[in-house]
């Protein structure tokens, strides 16, 4: 069962590695089935280098675990909440990248300052409000799953557009149609948030990228005449 | 036809991923035959490390595809205005590499403060003008090209001896008597961005190299009477 | 004789390369035994990829070699101190970590500002006070043991919920209940360090991690009612 | 002849590599023979993956050279200077790595903020003066080579006690009794760097090592009573 989505999610959760994406355990890759009745995640707390398909965990969308004799990631209720409410997604990715992460510590979005940044996310990435001591209590991981979506639903139509979110004091999520593409936005996260740390300490205040050209890289890799890449 | 100068383009692009230059598919290399009649160039958004000779697309001056299935770079129109007008130029490279990239964003030249700076780039690295709403909007890399050439042309009398510019907002070009040579003008501007953006955090205001201390060393590696590296 | 113990700490020794956290040979990794008996440290200036089991120095918690023909560590006698005061620990690194030695140079204790840290440390990595120019001529590296333990007894309860320790003007020692564990430390600790530093100089002051989300990560990793990682 | 001082010089310059001290072709290293009449040195220019020791060069310490059909790296009369004036050392690195090339550039003293440092090198690494207009026409790189002995002689009794220098605008050499021990030398010297830099940022000032601890770590390395590493 799952088969293909099991190959996919292990393959993704190794390409953290492989990206310099992770250190030690901080980091897991989930996907969804194409009925969306079902996500497969990371095992908690188990190496990469050792990941097999068939320890990856399934669930369905409550977080009930059906398959592996392994326990999901901790952060598997806050994967559950966006596959429930973002539903053009397929793949979630959750890093605690060094830049990124220092953009979610400062509680600062990423600006848009360049043509790297407008080509994977249709503006700067926002950062979720802090949980209060209650929700941190009662419900962590599901309660910052509500933040993110909170946040995002504010800043774009589209999850798809805008792939990412800082969660305050913690570190970045990314998303996209399949694990692979979410993990592709996790690499274009770190990228553009390095960058534009050493662009706020070279200029002081960050320089934005005119919008129509931020709207022109959006168009010509993600619109309807693309022209990006092969034809799919 | 053209399978020597296809092999090079080939192996520059993957040299890319070896050098550290590149991040997802964020850059490509091209070259020109002797004849100068036609262009090879990267196919757009295919993975390096799947690159084949055969892959690379084959493109005339004026940027009609006469080989390969695969679509050519997105960025072809820039690379074919620099191989109209900087008739010395044998390959072009281009990056998102991070340092540069930055230098690109901030919108200012990269000085010169040292001689591995003046090993390879006779001067600061100089930042083309913003385009406009309408040239983003109708001929976008084709005017990207056009605003290089206008840029190196009040810089350098010869692009050679200035083989690297910063396109505003975006990232850098390089390019070379051929593909190889383009390639390690990418690698060198790379090393002298970040040591500038290091220096300038240092001392605050970058300190500039003696003229007399550039002139040296670019007459050492690329006058006439050059006595760096092997007779040729 | 201790042929696991050997193994645990061979291969820690030779994991501090595999994760970037030294150069040339600085840095070193101990175990102690279970009867906390005997001690089984890296020889001294001995480069890791040539590392051995049986090249693992023993000594008794007085520092008397037992076994090997070669010297331990020139750091032994810190490690010793440590071992003989903090109850609890099974193994200790020392490195020059790149960031956490910056921290220690800098003699200021790296904050808690995210999740990652909260993982890990309860807490900020304190500083020791510097050693007299008497404590330096006579028992420099027993009462760099000393400080450290004098610094901890000051910030923790129990050293494994503060497993580091930043010695003034030299550099970080981690902890752990093994080696592995302790080295795990190590890493998690160069980590929080580098991103200490990029955030304090994006946004001037540190932006501390609210308490109640520090101790809900120490909670939900290393408390009674633990869910990270798998069961034990 | 001197089969052996080829194999280690090879060697060296092919660990520049290894090291990550080199970009390009920016790096040499030489080593002389124990009469101290021929030298061996790196041919200009040639990628360090391709050297074998029979394409090392052999020269007299008058520069002319004996073997090898190659041109011997163009910073050939600058080892030769510090080999006629330096007596005890047996090799020489020149590179142009990152970090201390930055504090190169920027004329600053890598200032000794901790025991890493302390280990290697009793005291700031000093700059030299800059190279006349003159000097830069006439017999660059013996001038510098000039620069480099007068600078050290100022600074030091011993070079082997301080066997690293910046030359100003340019990059750092080292030495040491072998050429293995100036590659050491070299690694050393870019982590200080780096350390510095960052520290530089962070505290503002430097915070320099107490003098007793820097005399410390010299002796317990370096001293008639070392017990840093095995008893050679």
């Amino acid at each position: 069962m799952l088969d293909d989505l099991k190959q996919a999610v292990c393959h993704a959760n190794r390409r953290l590695v492989a990206e310099g994406l992770v250190t030690l355990t901080w980091g897991n890759v989930s996907g969804i089935s194409e009925d969306r009745r079902h996500m497969v995640i990371k095992p908690s707390g188990v190496p990469y280098e050792q990941l097999t398909p068939d320890q990856m965990v399934v669930t369905n969308l409550q977080g009930d675990v059906l398959e592996s004799g392994l326990r999901p990631s901790s952060d598997t209720p806050t994967h559950l909440e966006l596959y429930r409410r973002f539903e053009g997604i397929g793949g979630i990715v959750h890093t605690h990248s060094r830049f990124a992460t220092v953009y979610a510590q400062a509680r600062r979005p990423i600006p848009c300052t360049g043509t790297t940044h407008a080509d994977h996310f249709d503006g700067p990435i926002p950062v979720t409000r802090p949980l209060t001591q209650d929700q941190v209590a009662n419900d962590y991981e599901h309660e910052t799953g509500r933040a993110i979506v909170e946040c995002l639903s504010q800043q774009a139509n589209d999850p798809l557009r805008l792939p990412a979110v800082l969660v305050a004091g913690h570190a970045p999520f990314t998303w996209g149609t399949t694990p692979a593409k979410a993990l592709d936005n996790a690499v274009a996260l770190e990228a553009v948030a390095e960058m534009a740390l050493h662009l706020q300490r070279l200029t002081g205040d960050p320089i934005e990228l005119e919008p129509y050209v931020l709207a022109k890289h959006q168009a010509r890799k993600h619109g309807p005449d693309a022209y990006y890449g092969q034809p799919t």
